[in-house]
């Protein structure tokens, strides 16, 4: 990796950051953290928990919030953000692999499908009838890409994702091992003697940027399509009902589930294992805690917590009274409650 | 798909309502949201969340409840349960694809499996030793079924499904991707130095018309067998756990995990992301909603919430009070109680 | 399996329990329940809820703690601890399958990787390039092992489980199905146009004797190690986040989120649907209750439950209040609180 070594100045460019105490030609050639890094390595503090690690590290250099610690003498390089600088340093260090245009021997592309001539086809991975897949993008072993779908440039799909039949795929989508992209919606009708299962015709959609975490399931829509807008980000095991759409940008933990035909605004977070009804509008730029349950429509830029869901400073009262609540049940039993 | 085209007077018919202000001979060759639906569409009003969108919808004809807007003067079809005649119209404008014996010539299949000639086994699928397959039968690509399970008439197993050692499938059962059925249940006794697994021998049943979604997990019983039986449906992502009994016709969203030797009755309805204890007995027809917590047996046909879960209408109550409860505390604090 | 039939005699120096009202010579040749077994097969009784099936029991003999049913006259054999001795009995009648060396013509085997000569490997299996497999290992069919993996003695992993580049596994590690060792943790840096992906470009590294659930995750670690300690057992659907550090013997339910960084001490016991934050600490053998939220540091040896979590003894009280909260409202507001 020494041929991507940094100077401590190139670094500080790089970051769009400046260097204090720090020589501009001593080089660094990869990131670790505050405990983890010698001299050859840069570090960042962004979590005040980890402030203790900071005066010993080794590391050659340290990316540093312009106020903090304002007296230290070692090298740092002063940035807005250090977590935002320790993401380009590491980018810089570890660029994507690119595509080669591989086609393992043992993968099975069916005749109609068309790929661009740099797509790569891992081992025993398959590809459906008139599949299209775009320049850049990469299959890894043991996927399965149904009849139809569509995958767009400079993909990467890790082992054993599936992409279901008809679904499609924007720019620089990224899907995490195991994941499943238009399996059925839940839909059903009773019938007096059985639940009917009803076709789910519609597709999943995922726009540019994407990300969808391992062992994640996204359902196809019942009529029409579930809709993943630019740049969302899924965590590991989540679970998107048919016809939900997710705005732009909005991003949840691992375990979160949204139920059918919700939608959800732009810049949204939801910690894990939020759950949310089904059929509600979820405003632009909510912020749901972990664990949190939404059972009907959301205002924009609110912060929720609590099963079902409060504002977040409301909650937090809730929760630090609720252990107190024998000693007050207690006290008012000894004046005659019950 | 015109070759499936209804005229409004079939449509009629197929799902037993009748035809207002439409003409019998008038044709549609599909359905549609109420928003999205075209003249040559049939659409649907079965959650009054929609009916803003009824007037202004170009549906050739809309499936409406009997009493649902008397006077309205468009092409109508009124039925009893406007969603079941949607999901009726949808089945017969997607019917199943048939099974045609096509057996992918990357898939393993091993010489002692017995599958009926017309049973589909996808690209790279596995099919292990002494497995019986039954008639009408699709197995997806990259899918593994291990030695010995038996697989019945009319099932479908979607891509990269796992189906067990000697597990057991009845007919028209539908196995969503990635679902892991017969996978060891979680058993273990503490010898005073470690985790002694306790091999886990038994099978799982699936009952005929029963659906799993995709990367759902049953584990198969330690002794003896999980069973879930006729018409049962799980959506994505549910941990059923070994020996654990699921009555016929109950039904359950994402993301909900029973725990080991537990036996759930017919007909019942369980939210997203419930979870239930060990060795208990919920009855037939409980309905648990979402997120709720379930500690002990339940009696039959009782509606619950919360954790752990109390009835319905109390746990309404309860939920609604828990947001004052910060003011009733500075009221109590503020007249001595603390 | 009579090539494994035990007297009761051998049971009970196998289990170091003591034979009462049997003979010695009387063989057995397996293991069930109390309702399920015959003359031919051991039972045991561990769960008092099982109680009512001792006496009608066909069993030929049950293990039975010292003191329970003391003046039982049916053959028994007494023991310290039931469940124990059924497992050692288990394993007795079940013992694991033995790699053989066979490599199914089917699989991608990379020239480069080194396997020992007895390791097994699955139908299309996809084995990556210089990964290493030590002896008795097996690899069921569809699993991926990417490159640069290492596996020790005496695993098993189960159809199509995968293991990411250069991920880590002790000897002794079982992978259930479909489970994901190695996905990319859930790192993004927010550039005020975008999430900004931070390569993940740690390890998993899986201890001795662990077990991973069907369809879990396990991060890999952002920078550094996620590391799953000796003889920990998580069951299905469990997602690790990137540099997690779980202590040896711990034990996890299904459906329980670890947020990254997190560190859990040893002989830890989490229930199923357990939620934690990212960055704290959880102290050697703490108890988590199903369902249970996380925030902050736990002290070592205690027992919690909730959201978030209290202790339990507090809990038990507090969910008991719960249900009686409208009722002390509605007394309250008569006496002219509100």
């Amino acid at each position: 990796m020494s041929n991507r070594a940094l100077s401590l100045g190139e670094a500080a460019r790089l970051v769009s950051g400046t260097l204090h105490h720090g020589r501009d030609e001593d080089t660094i050639c990869g990131v670790n953290t505050l405990a983890g890094s010698d001299a050859s390595q840069a570090s960042f503090l962004a979590n005040r928990k980890y402030a203790g690690d900071f005066e010993a590290s080794a590391a050659g250099v340290i990316l540093l919030a312009e106020g903090t610690l304002p007296d230290t003498q070692r090298p740092v390089i002063r940035v807005g953000d250090p977590y935002l600088a320790f993401a380009m340093l590491q980018r810089h260090f570890h660029p994507d692999v690119q595509a080669s245009g591989e086609r393992h021997q043992s993968a099975t592309i069916d005749p109609s499908a068309v790929l661009a001539a740099d797509v790569d086809v891992g081992a025993q991975a398959v590809i459906g009838a008139r599949v299209r897949i775009a320049a850049g993008s990469r299959i890894a072993a043991g996927c399965v890409v149904e009849d139809e779908a569509q995958i767009g440039e400079d993909c990467l799909l890790h082992a054993r994702s599936v992409i279901g039949a008809g679904c499609v795929l924007g720019n620089r989508v990224i899907i995490q091992s195991g994941a499943v992209i238009g399996s059925d919606g839940f839909g059903y009708a009773w019938s007096g003697r059985e639940h009917l299962k009803i076709p789910q015709v519609g597709r999943v959609v995922l726009e540019n940027d994407v990300e969808i975490g391992a062992n994640s399931c996204i359902d196809r829509g019942a009529i029409g399509d579930t809709i993943i807008r630019t740049g969302v980000k899924l965590d590991n095991l989540i679970q998107i009902g048919h016809n939900v759409d997710i705005g732009a940008f909005s991003i949840m933990a691992s375990q979160v589930g949204i139920s059918g035909s919700t939608t959800v605004g732009q810049g949204c977070q939801f910690g894990g294992q939020v759950g949310t009804a089904g059929h509600i509008k979820i405003g632009d730029g909510c912020k749901i805690a972990a664990k949190s349950g939404v059972a009907g429509d959301l205002q924009a830029g609110g912060t929720y917590a609590g099963i079902p869901v409060m504002p977040h400073r409301v909650w937090l009262k809730v929760s630090a009274l609720l252990p107190r609540l024998p000693g007050l049940w207690s006290k008012l039993t000894s004046l005659g409650f019950k």
